[in-house]
Order: C-alpha cells, then sequence, then structure tokens
C-alpha cells in the first residue's frame, strides 16, 4: 500500500516535479513573459542603492494606472508578499478579518506581524455582508483578495462597494490583495477605493515574472507609503533595481498582450470546469485568477493518493482553510490538463471523493 | 542664521547630493561594479518562481567559500537586512545584546521583530569582553559587527574566539554581520565559528552592487536556514532570480579585483584619517570598512552647518550610539575628500568641535 503523505504544507510538493509529473500546484503562470521584460535589457552600471520606495520612473508609470493617484502615493516591494507583510507589520497590533477560504500565506503573514486573523466564511464563493459585517467590528483591518486564490471567484461590484462603506465608517483598514486584476474573465477590475484603502499589486501575474519579486502598494493616504518605507528601510532597502528596470519595460507591452493572456485562461478554465463537472465534482466556476477548488471528501488519502500513484499534484483545500476540498491551478497546457483529468477520473476508483 | 536641520535619521539627507554638494553619508562603495557582473548578462526567460532559499548554484559557489560549509546552509536573501530581519523574526523573543556604536538600522530590526536590545559600549572602538561576559548572560544572541559601521574597527581574532566560547557555553546565537569581511586592511578575515553562529552577509560591498539586493545567511546549524525559509515563505519568497544571477557571476571574478579595491580603500583610509588627524580630531583608525567616527563636541550644530553652510553632508554619531561624534564614509574620489576636508576645516571656524 502506498505511504500517505505528511501533508502538513505545500512546500511537501517543491522539487517534485518533472519525471512524468503533472502539477495543477503552482500558483503562477505557466506563459512566459512578454519579450519586452527580458529581451535587450541593458543593465545598468550604476548599482547602487536606489530610493527605497522604488523607482521614480516605474512609480510614475504606476500613477497613470490608477484614478488619483500620484507616484508619490506608491512603494515598490519584493513582490506582494512583501508589500503584505509590510503593511501589517506598519498598522500592528490588532484584528484582521479574513474572507474564507484564503490564500495559504494569509495567516501566518498577519500572525508574524503580531497581528490576529479572525474569518468570515465565503457563502457560495463569496463574501457574506452580514457576516463581514458583523465580523468586522473591532477589527485594525480586512484583507480583501478578489480575484480570489483559491476560489477563482470575483466579487460583485456592489459587495465591493459596501465594504469600502462599511470600514470607512469604522475607519477599518481595508487591505485589497488585486494580484489576479489583469486575470478576470468577465468584467474590467474594479479598484477599491477611499483613504483608507491599501491595494496591495504585483508584475508577477500579469506578465509572467514571480521570480522577479516586484509588486507595490498604494494607498492614497500617504502616510502608509511614509510608514512602510520607515520600516522597509532597515528591513531590505530597496527593491531590486534591475528587477525595477524589467517591470517598467513589462509595463510597455501592448494591452492585447493582456487581453491574449486572458483568452488562453478563459479557455483552460472552461475546459477544467468542464471536466470536473463531468467527473461530478461539485465546485465554483473560476471568474478570475486560475483556480478551482472542488469539494472532495477524504481529500487527504485522494491528494496522497493521486501524487503517489498517478503522479498528479493537487494541493489540499485544508491549507487554504477548506477542508474537504482540494485546490488545483490550471496554470498548464491544455493537453496536461486533459491528462491529469484522465488520471484522476482513474483515481477516483480507488478513493470515494463524495 | 542658517536653520538647524531637523536631524531625526540619515533619511534627512536623502536626494540632497549633487550640485556641489560633498557627501560623506553614504554607506556603499562609489566604485563600479566588477564588468563580469553587469556586462552580457542573458536575462534568463523563465521567470517563475525559483527555491525560497536561493539557487543551488549560487549557494554550491558559496559553500566553495565557507569553511565544513553545504549548500544547504545557506539562505539567499534580499541584503543582508533581509538576513537579519528573518533571523531575528525566527528566534523572537529574547534580548539581543549589541555593540555600541552600531549600525544605525541594528536597533529598529531587533525591535521590530519583537526583541529587546541592550547595549555592551565598546572601549577604544574594542568589545570590553569583561561587559561583555557580564550583559551576555540571559540574552538569546548577540549581534557582532566586524568590521565595524560605524567605527571601522576589526574585533581581535582572541576577542572573536573569546565570544565564540562564552556564547557556546551559554547556548546563546551569535549574528556576525560580516558584510565587509573583504575590505579589511590589517589581516584576512576571521570567520566566526559554532553551532551557534549565524552569518550573514552580501555581495553589495564586495563588489559594488548594493541597489542588486543579494545578501544571505549560513550557519553550521540546518534549522536556522530551516527556520527561516518558513518565514520567507511567506513574507518574500525567493530573491529576485536576476540578482542571484549577477551575484554568481560576480563571484567568478579574480581575487585580484578584490585587492585592487583594498589598495583603494586603504590609499584614502590613511589620507582622511591623516586629514582628520590634522585638523585636531580624535579618531580611531579604520582597519575595515570605510567609515570614521571622529569625537566631535556641538555634532548636532556641526553636522547642520556643515550642510547649509558647506554643503558638505556627515551624519550625526547619535544614529548610531555614539552622541558626541560625527561619522564619515570615505566611500568618496580622493579629490573629494580633499575638498571636503578644507570646507570642514573653514566650518571648524564658527563651531566649536573640541
Amino acid at each position: 500500500m502506498a505511504t500517505i503523505l505528511d501533508l502538513h504544507s505545500p512546500s511537501v510538493f517543491i522539487g517534485k516535479q518533472g519525471n512524468g509529473v503533472i502539477s495543477f500546484g503552482s500558483g503562477q503562470p505557466d506563459l512566459p513573459p512578454p519579450r519586452e521584460a527580458v529581451e535587450d535589457i541593458d543593465i545598468r552600471k550604476d548599482l547602487r542603492y536606489g530610493l527605497i520606495q522604488g523607482e521614480p520612473a516605474l512609480r510614475e508609470k504606476l500613477s497613470k494606472e490608477y484614478p488619483n493617484s500620484t507616484a508619490d502615493n506608491f512603494v515598490i516591494t519584493n513582490g506582494a508578499s512583501e508589500a503584505l507583510d509590510l503593511v501589517f507589520r506598519s498598522i500592528s497590533p490588532g484584528k484582521v478579518l479574513v474572507p474564507r477560504p484564503y490564500y495559504y500565506s494569509y495567516p501566518p503573514i498577519i500572525k508574524l506581524a503580531g497581528m490576529e486573523p479572525v474569518y468570515t466564511d465565503l457563502v457560495g464563493g463569496r463574501i457574506d455582508i452580514d457576516d463581514f459585517k458583523k465580523k468586522v467590528k473591532g477589527c485594525k483591518a480586512v484583507l480583501i483578495n478578489s480575484p480570489s486564490n483559491p476560489t477563482g471567484c470575483v466579487e460583485a461590484i456592489e459587495t465591493l462597494k459596501e465594504i469600502e462603506k462599511v470600514t470607512a465608517d469604522l475607519g477599518v483598514y481595508v487591505i485589497s490583495d488585486e494580484v489576479y486584476k489583469d486575470l478576470i474573465y468577465e468584467r474590467e477590475n474594479y479598484y477599491i477605493k477611499g483613504e483608507h484603502v491599501i491595494t496591495v499589486n504585483s508584475f508577477s501575474k500579469t506578465y509572467a515574472m514571480c521570480g522577479v519579486r516586484v509588486g507595490y502598494l498604494w494607498s492614497s493616504d500617504q502616510r502608509v507609503a511614509d510608514d512602510v518605507i520607515k520600516i522597509k528601510t532597515h528591513t531590505s532597502m530597496n527593491t531590486n533595481l534591475v528587477g525595477q528596470d524589467m517591470a517598467l519595460r513589462a509595463m510597455s507591452v501592448p494591452r492585447s498582450y493582456i487581453r491574449d493572456q486572458q483568452e488562453i485562461w478563459r479557455r483552460r478554465r472552461d475546459f477544467i470546469y468542464k471536466g470536473f463537472r463531468e467527473l461530478g465534482f461539485e465546485l465554483w466556476r473560476p471568474e478570475g485568477a486560475f483556480y478551482i477548488l472542488p469539494r472532495c471528501a477524504n481529500a487527504r488519502e485522494f491528494v496522497s493518493l493521486l501524487y503517489n500513484e498517478y503522479k498528479v499534484i493537487v494541493y489540499l483545500g485544508e491549507w487554504f482553510g477548506a477542508p474537504d476540498h482540494i485546490r488545483l491551478s490550471y496554470a498548464l497546457d491544455m493537453s496536461e490538463i486533459e491528462e491529469g483529468l484522465s488520471r484522476i477520473k482513474d483515481a477516483m476508483k480507488k478513493v470515494r471523493c463524495f
């Protein structure tokens, strides 16, 4: 009998790719970055420290994308991860309301900053605004992630507007992690607005450059940037300059690049969603990002079996606050998705999934 | 009368260079990075996430430089700053013993990690081992920085060995910030050794690539790397891949590059040390790094005057835990050092320095 894996965290699957393994684990685009970001880049010869806040040209360019923003409102960070870490450290201590299921790094980031996560459970993949309103009282901040990893769901604009209002009234920060903002299939992204809003974003998903680690935060409240810079001065200093140069170059790609990517993601979404429905799984239809979160009884056994006997990596929903679910990324070639679905179908004969 | 500057921190001088200003402030080499690190670099086209721990090739190469180390013992970080931040977060809470004067980021980094700095005052620029032994009791860690910013002093090997022994006996971590290890004029670097030792280092100073933000930590205790990786997985993920590629390339420069740099620093050291002595200042003769810390009465007034009327930036010793001192970096061209000294000589007529 195959060994049951010690499924403590996604790190159990690190380095397990290749060799015929099909991985639905990874939360990053498999597509290449745009040519503009990687070709004919002259590495600058002056590699002295840059501004802690980030390169002026990059912040200037970003300010054109965000309504009513100025370059001063942005801080360039080592990916969205560092932006979140810095924001929480700058507003600590206090409670942070987090919709559940959540991106698996959220609870540890919040706790590492000396804050306490509290949860509001999604209903049908969406924020339950009544529960949200109840739980938000007494919180210092809420963390919104729309489109969401791991649900693939996009919150309704009315919900986001109601969150803006409730939090503004209570003086609660909204930290809006919008790293999938350019990966929405149904509508344009809606930027959550307000003086108490801190938007966290990244070049990683839009331009397929996760490993370059360039993200940013912005807020119309200048104190947010100022407070974050004070911490970053000591904890990491400027974000790497070559990465910032690449990010600026990536931003010059025509909008059609992003639309073309969306088309690819949409086709994959349709394919995997249909495939899982046909296998009998209950799941939400993703409207953004590139994840599905099917309900699955015996998830732990099934995840172990899939890896051990079928060379298929899927993540345990539990890591995302979703027990009895499995979480799959469809950042894979169509042929791999197809092969993966076929192996999953076979595996279902051995473990009862529903 | 000129305004007294609000000298709250070194950030008061950010963006004040150029326009005839001579800055003795900046803690980074003014020399260019080696050609190998910046020329003919093919940016990799696969920019997906790398290992949180860092690129295997870079860690492998580093392990050749450190006696009895393996690639597994290293974690590549966003400069030495992030290495320190991660280490303190991983061992928090507790007290950290810090020799004073100290690098100005040490107290905030320690406090941000939820730890408490306690101090042992240097005597004649050196650790007073008796005071050290008294203060180290009850500490979780000590932070050693030899060669030191801001003193330019290098600890005697006997002192470092005694620190190894005392801390090993007490089970106290030694965090050894050796970012100036290749900038010692008097002897080879002595790596502090032991299972409880965590060495923090960087490519920034050796290869003049501060803005690329690639540093690392290593410890022969594998748990250190493991604990740090767990945190970094959530707070910043892998260190930027292009920077790691550049760091690896930089490591291929011949050892003569480093010796040639040392020669330049030594000449500057001799020049500025002699200059300050001739002006009547009392100061330690730097044995490494590129800083002097002359005693100076009315330091606050003198720093203000120098900037306002003589366009000379020097830092306040107070920021480094050294009141009644000023701190200067000699990462400047000889002609600039000469011009700076001449302006300082003039300014001394207006403010009593001793």
